[in-house]
């Protein structure tokens, strides 16, 4: 309707905002192309299908950098924040200047080189690790460390370094935060275990022992999914050696892995896989192509994989509930009952060497060692030589075990390789975030056992859809977490958690 | 080495080179990633994934129009046309010089103005067909028609349009040539198809009636691939509705379809669309990225699937030595004789009124009645509202079945609604060129029927590499034809193996 009458952004914002985002659009078009691009090399690519894959993603990853620090990208950010915006603009316009401001500091030859030895770190790292011989990664770490170092000062020469680096895979939550979070679980994790090690309880850890056929596995993954909701008609399932979850809120896809021995494995991997996909789907339609239609960061998501997996999927409710459809599958699993599978799932193992195989809580110690190295390594206070003698000590220290050799020690996890320093604290906060979500979830729906004994998830799913998936990155992380639990970030909820499930599992006084 | 002397390129040409491959890499990149996602799309994109993936592909296609329409690449293209080039570059400038000319040719707005009448008529053309009313679709037709006919003004104001249309799917073969070529198969097809029909020779078209499941088939699918000689580390096997093939040669990947009614049907699909994915598998490795590792165009690419699908597939020595693996799958073909299997995949149909259940003979008419009727429309000469009739005419003449509805008539293919006018002639001259080019394979090398009776393919596949496939764009289509089998495109060997083929099968004199 023509109108005399100036709209408030009469003033040409409107216009700027349209271009800002069909900018941005474009660019979260090119990324997610890419997303599905490196999905299919991972589930269905042909083995030698490689050279293309990576010139491909090459081009798409330097048309997206290309199209985000554009000189019409800088101009349009500082139009529109001089502008009157709506919050939902304003939120878009925050996200894309931290990505902008990143991308632009860095300069293009320094990005070049760290691919470059990253590249070149992989296959070190690998033989390094399968010869046992850490002589043969030290030097490209050190390079990594140098290069990482470097990159930090480009982004913010005034901060410590490791909390850029951290502030990559979790721009909102401050490394003090991290932190206060990692000391306290390590503080009460390390005596919780010892107690449990102390404990003379056996749980039934063999309940799942067998040899169990991936067809029939595959077939209960589907079984859970089906159980927990997930949307077939905007996702699916396959098989990765490593498994992830990827996509978008109109096709968020779950992949995971079976072990003929490991059946417990596939369904803990399928959970935790349905829960980054299931926040994916929460993400709104409309919002797709813009930071309100995108996942927050990934303590974020790691919370809510944390939070189908644990507080669902290794509750006791869940296995009295989800036995019988086991059972329907692998008949041998008849005499075990719903408490056997509970114990199977939640027992704690105390020669705990190896991250990926860790349970529920010995994982965070992996987690806090990772964290202490990575930031005296980044700070210069650690040499890259002396990794590994820390490594171990912290490992007898804090787990009580002392790895045997480098290879189950220091150059367990590929990350490094990577380049990834500041990524693992977001497992430890996810899981921290998961319990203090569930905990606000049942503050307002009540106990949730009987839901989820009956596999019924609407409840629970409709609260994190409306408190935590629905706004994207509307909110920063710590305004998420606050909106949606009534409260700061805080560690009490997961150990109040741990505290009473494995005191009554261990039976602790 | 440095050195005072100047190389033969040291004007600046080799800069000037490496700087159009890599822009040229950077299209073709796009352009592949977009396929994969056209792939996943087709073959295992959830349902209600369309929303995302059409913004992405829709992005890719701008992005890929950018880089090719851009200043830089005419500025380089002019360059380089008057630097003195290896043969090999000079193609590649060639090819894109083509390229870059056609879409900077076509104002952006008649492009959207297109692509909205052709997603706007593809629902119009579905709903005419359900309904049998064609006037439900000659509005949008007509549109199409006035498009397409502007469309090809800007690209060659002087040509005849419906040649610049041709030539949008076949560049290197002019019309004049397709005309030629079309005309003939018409003259001299019609009779024999004449003759056919007043035969009384009965062939063994029942030889695979019955209901054959759909997970045999598959696994008899593989059997025929594995026998043709697929490079599975470079390619896959999944179903689609409308089979196809796509990829790049690291990574060539086939569709098929399979019906519980028509076994016949997915064995002669599947090795259609592995000649096509032959074809890419064979371009070199090394020119990935530009058209020294693309293919040639469509009558080529047809070409290669219809030699794979008739000259082997329907070929009497295949069925003798396929037949013995078919049974294992399926042990109700116990009966069944390799020259029953070999009448059965070859019979000609009399009631012959849709294409795509046609046979190897009568499928060209349908094609030169779409071509003569394409013509006129475009040229004018005929008006949208007189297609029904003359549509009717023309089957009655030539095949001697009237339709007797428009959905059976002028409404059963869905490639006018995409405004692809001038594609169709590109499947007869394929299978015209796949004689020529089978002939030329035999001149050399012998009479292939005991290989293929022995499931012995690498002497004709190592012919095809090396006469065709791993020249990429390197030759023009002519150039290729004629350096392949040392004469020019002819429709000689076309006619004289149906001439062969049909009159022994049913015995005409």
């Amino acid at each position: 309707m023509a109108t005399d009458q100036a709209e408030p952004e009469g003033d040409g914002t409107e216009d700027a905002y349209e271009r800002f985002e069909e900018r941005v659009q474009r660019i979260s078009n090119v990324s997610n192309a890419a997303g599905v691009l490196r999905w299919d090399q991972e589930v269905v690519m042909p083995e030698e299908g490689t050279p293309a894959r990576a010139q491909q993603l090459s081009t798409l990853s330097s048309l997206e950098h290309e199209l985000l620090t554009a000189d019409e990208t800088g101009d349009l950010l500082e139009t529109l924040e001089d502008a009157e915006l709506s919050d939902e603009q304003e939120a878009v316009v925050r996200e894309v200047r931290r990505q902008y401001d990143r991308e632009t500091s860095v300069p293009a030859e320094l990005v070049e080189e760290i691919s470059e030895t990253t590249a070149n770190a992989h296959p070190k790292w690998k033989k390094a690790k399968e010869e046992d011989d850490f002589e043969e990664f030290a030097p490209v770490l050190e390079k990594l460390v140098d290069l990482k170092r470097e990159y930090a000062e480009h982004v913010d020469p005034d901060a410590d370094p490791y909390a850029v680096l951290f502030s990559e895979y979790e721009p909102y939550l401050d490394l003090e935060t991290a932190e206060r979070v990692l000391e306290r679980l390590r503080d009460e994790l390390v005596p919780l275990i010892d107690e449990i090690d102390a404990s003379d309880v056996d749980l039934a850890t063999d309940a799942f022992a067998g040899q169990f056929d991936d067809d029939d596995q595959e077939a209960l993954a589907r079984d859970v999914l089906d159980s927990l909701g997930y949307d077939w008609d905007r996702g699916r399932l396959d098989t990765a050696p490593h498994p992830f979850s990827s996509g978008t809120q109109f096709d968020a896809r779950v992949t995971t892995r079976f072990d003929e021995e490991d059946l417990l494995g596939s369904i803990t991997s399928t959970i935790h896989e349905f829960g980054h996909a299931n926040y994916t789907l929460g993400l709104p339609d409309d919002g797709y192509g813009t930071p309100l239609g995108e996942s927050r960061d990934l303590s974020v998501h790691e919370s809510q994989s944390r939070l189908w997996e644990n507080h669902v999927g290794r509750s006791r409710p869940f296995w009295e509930g989800f036995l019988p459809t086991a059972r329907e599958r692998f008949p041998e699993l008849e005499d075990v009952t719903p408490e056997e599978a509970y114990e199977a799932a939640n027992q704690v193992y105390d020669d705990n060497l190896i991250r990926v195989e860790a349970d529920e809580l010995t994982y965070h110690l992996h987690i806090v060692i990772r964290f202490e190295i990575e930031r005296e390594l980044i700070s210069g206070d650690l040499a890259v030589e002396d990794v590994p003698e820390v490594w171990n000590d912290k490992y007898e220290e804090y787990l009580g075990v002392r790895p045997e050799t480098d290879a189950e020690g220091c150059l367990q996890d590929i990350h490094w390789s990577h380049g990834s320093f500041g990524y693992f604290p977001t497992y430890s906060l996810g899981s921290v975030l998961a319990a203090q979500l569930y905990a606000a979830a049942e503050d307002e729906l009540g106990d949730l056992s009987e839901d989820v004994r009956e596999g019924e998830f609407d409840e629970l799913n409709g609260w994190l859809r409306e408190n935590v998936h629905q706004h994207g990155c509307r909110y920063t992380t710590p305004e998420l977490i606050e909106r949606a639990t009534g409260e700061p970030f805080t560690a009490d909820y997961f150990l109040e958690y741990v505290d009473e499930k494995y005191g009554e599992l261990y039976d602790l006084s």
